[in-house]
């Protein structure tokens, strides 16, 4: 569907927020390790001696630097081309490894068209100011995050676009979120984790379409909203599998874009994704060790394989409209749906578990992990949110016309620093649900 | 030391605010209940429907009454005296079994000299703006908590008086969890917690006084910085050692005022601590279970019993001056210290371990337990912060002049919601440390 002059300023006003907060982490950052230097002169001169015999004062010296070489890596993510504006100078469409299928919103669902992992069409860009996207949510800290983002369109936004953007405290956030992302879905470091995660929901998978022959499974269609950087939805097209991810985090969409399209050779980049935080660090290391990623080489899905990435809101891209009738090309065009780490992000999970039974196909499977930390809980830009228990969203999926099997508990962390003294533990919740009527 | 009038005025205003706090807890909760019931009604009428058959609106009418049966509970606690103020109407001097020793920062340290178990007098009551305690800080809720108290001076504090406070989010956040720490040290559901965190250290201190027979227990003083609502310090002289508690929140201190002076009988009060937060539940036991507190009898102390609580910042309390002498009295008069989740609340942990050496007596034991969630990380009140890594702190603390022995981890939650879908665990560093020099 078309979106109005003014929705389409919204969005580009944020993505510029987005790519002003990327460029303004190294000062950002620099600035939070130097108040620890100055806090230092503050001490009396024994307190002062005492730390540095411990190594205190090379300690921030050393997190000074770690912040430059992740201030060097994020420079060369939003170095790559403009993914939202239709491409840029060194933008490679021959990518021959690359294939994809993009999927939107219009009737344009021919399979063989191909462009880049990630949705470039003005259709796909559309997102609304609150970015909640699955990858810089509060997952990646375990704890409710009530701070939306506020509508750009005021103050620092699209009425003052002379003026620089100066980004929040949760900007920078999702930034630093990010970088742990990147750990969990593209990193040695992160395996545990995907272990816990993805394996359960790609062994469903497997199990569900287990009598089709592994040449097959490019026949059927599976989609994964809340795809973060990709690498489930990326897995899943290893195993054979036509899949596309959707996601809405501007943040998640340039980092994903990075690593699929710009990425060249495993251990490519080091990054430093704990040295923002001194709490919790039983030592220096903790803290200091660096990350490299990719633990994989993003291009190497066998050849002809069908893999994409949508950017954009799910229930926009996906939902079309109430009144479609069966007949309508949206409805039961996906043979599985993923959802890992994403159902809670809905306002309304009626809607999402509608539009995750309509798209389906008569006997798609619907396979589910996650805990329920509904992200509108206690927003303050008044936007609507029903929060329910794990029984109701059950009860609920029933009611809509799912059959659910296969149900347990999955103990995982989530972008969790394995090092920490501190570690966040969900109870996540995991289902297999075939759509039933 | 005596406190200037500003500082005492400026006191005087934080501890309104809290008791404006706790008495505005019905309509700010009830309010942010009521959003989901507006929420609930601009649902098209199919979903209000659905969600009505799975029970949501009765469970929002359920939690309205369970904010109620807290809110009762919330204004007996501060309808008791006026702990600050030197005594209302109906304090109770004459409790025959709550017999203390008000330890202060002055050279009134007759161990004979009774009061209550909580600091009355004026020098206890001295606290800065930044309330910071144990019981109400950021451990609550297993993230960083940036926001720390800013000044009541200015704005709604002492300049406008006339003005009603109005609570933010962060007071009712220390509420709440002050309901948490309830449920933590003083409910059978807590018990689980408690012997993960208090029974080591009680073991620690037994052991390090395997020696003296349990009758002569009386005569060693030993100090709990960061008590919280008391569980550990009443423990500690339940076994029969001299013990005072130390807490610098009005919140902690309010309430553990209330259970130990002045509540009778146990299962006495019960509280709904867990309907703040709608996610992560599995189920709507989840959210709405009652908890009875106290689960033990606050008065069954033994008699002659040596138990106090003094509330006062720790450094202000106990620190002294800087150039004390070994002949001060207020030095090595403690023969041990007992630090549960205390020593990250430090702005300079050299200075809180400074203290707690000075104030042991030779061959005194300092035993810890708990993480390092640095309270003043990244504050932005411009309070200087030293975070050291655990490696780091135990050098700091050798250097100073402690042996470390009995070195450990203890995993271990924090006032968790145990049936909740996300878990925070510590993995909290254990030590035994004497003084050695």
């Amino acid at each position: 569907m078309p979106f109005t002059q003014e929705q389409i300023e919204e969005e580009q006003t944020h993505f510029a927020n987005v790519i002003t907060t990327f460029q303004q982490y190294a000062p950002y950052a620099l600035n939070a390790n130097n108040k620890r230097r100055k806090d230092f002169h503050t001490l009396p001169i024994a307190d002062r001696e005492l730390l540095t015999s411990l190594g205190y004062k090379d300690r921030i010296s050393a997190v000074d630097h770690a912040i430059f070489v992740n201030a060097e890596f994020l420079n060369r993510v939003i170095a790559s081309p403009d993914i939202f504006s239709g491409g840029g100078p060194d933008e490679d469409e021959d990518d021959p490894e690359m294939k994809g299928n993009d999927q939107d919103d219009s009737d344009d669902d021919d399979p063989g068209h191909e462009s880049g992992p990630a949705g470039r069409g003005k259709s796909h860009s559309h997102s609304h100011s609150h970015s909640h996207g699955h990858g810089a949510h509060p997952h990646a800290h375990g704890s409710h995050d009530h701070t939306h983002d506020e509508s750009p369109s005021g103050g620092d936004g699209s009425q003052t676009q002379q003026r620089k953007y100066r980004p929040t405290e949760h900007d920078m956030d999702k930034l630093r979120s990010t970088l742990k992302q990147l750990v969990r879905d593209w990193s040695m470091e992160g395996k545990a984790e995907r272990d816990l995660c993805y394996e359960p929901i790609k062994e469903a998978l497997i199990q569900h379409f287990s009598d089709i022959p592994q040449e097959e499974r490019r026949n059927f269609r599976v989609l994964v909203p809340g795809a973060g950087l990709g690498r489930l939805a990326w897995d899943v097209a290893k195993l054979g599998f036509a899949c596309q991810g959707n996601e809405f985090s501007h943040y998640m969409l340039l980092a994903s874009f990075y690593m699929l399209n710009r990425t060249d050779a495993i251990h490519k980049h080091t990054i430093y994704p704990y040295v923002h935080s001194f709490s919790n660090n039983p030592n220096t290391d903790a803290l200091l060790r660096p990350i490299l990623i990719p633990d994989v080489l993003p291009s190497s899905l066998p050849e002809g394989a069908d893999f994409s990435l949508v950017a954009g809101d799910f229930e926009e891209i996906y939902g079309g409209s109430d009144n479609l009738d069966e007949g309508d090309p949206s409805v039961g065009q996906w043979d599985a749906v993923l959802t890992c780490f994403f159902i809670d992000t809905a306002k309304n999970i009626v809607d999402y578990l509608r539009v995750i039974h309509r798209i389906l196909a008569p006997g798609g499977v619907w396979i589910n992990l996650g805990p329920l930390l509904w992200h509108w809980e206690g927003n303050t830009t008044n936007d609507p949110s029903v929060e329910l228990t794990l029984d109701e969203v059950k009860a609920l999926a029933r009611k809509i016309g799912f059959k659910i099997s296969n149900e347990r508990t999955i103990d995982t962390t989530y972008t969790n620093n394995a090092q920490s003294m501190l570690g966040y533990v969900y109870h996540a919740a995991f289902w297999t649900a075939t759509k039933v009527v």
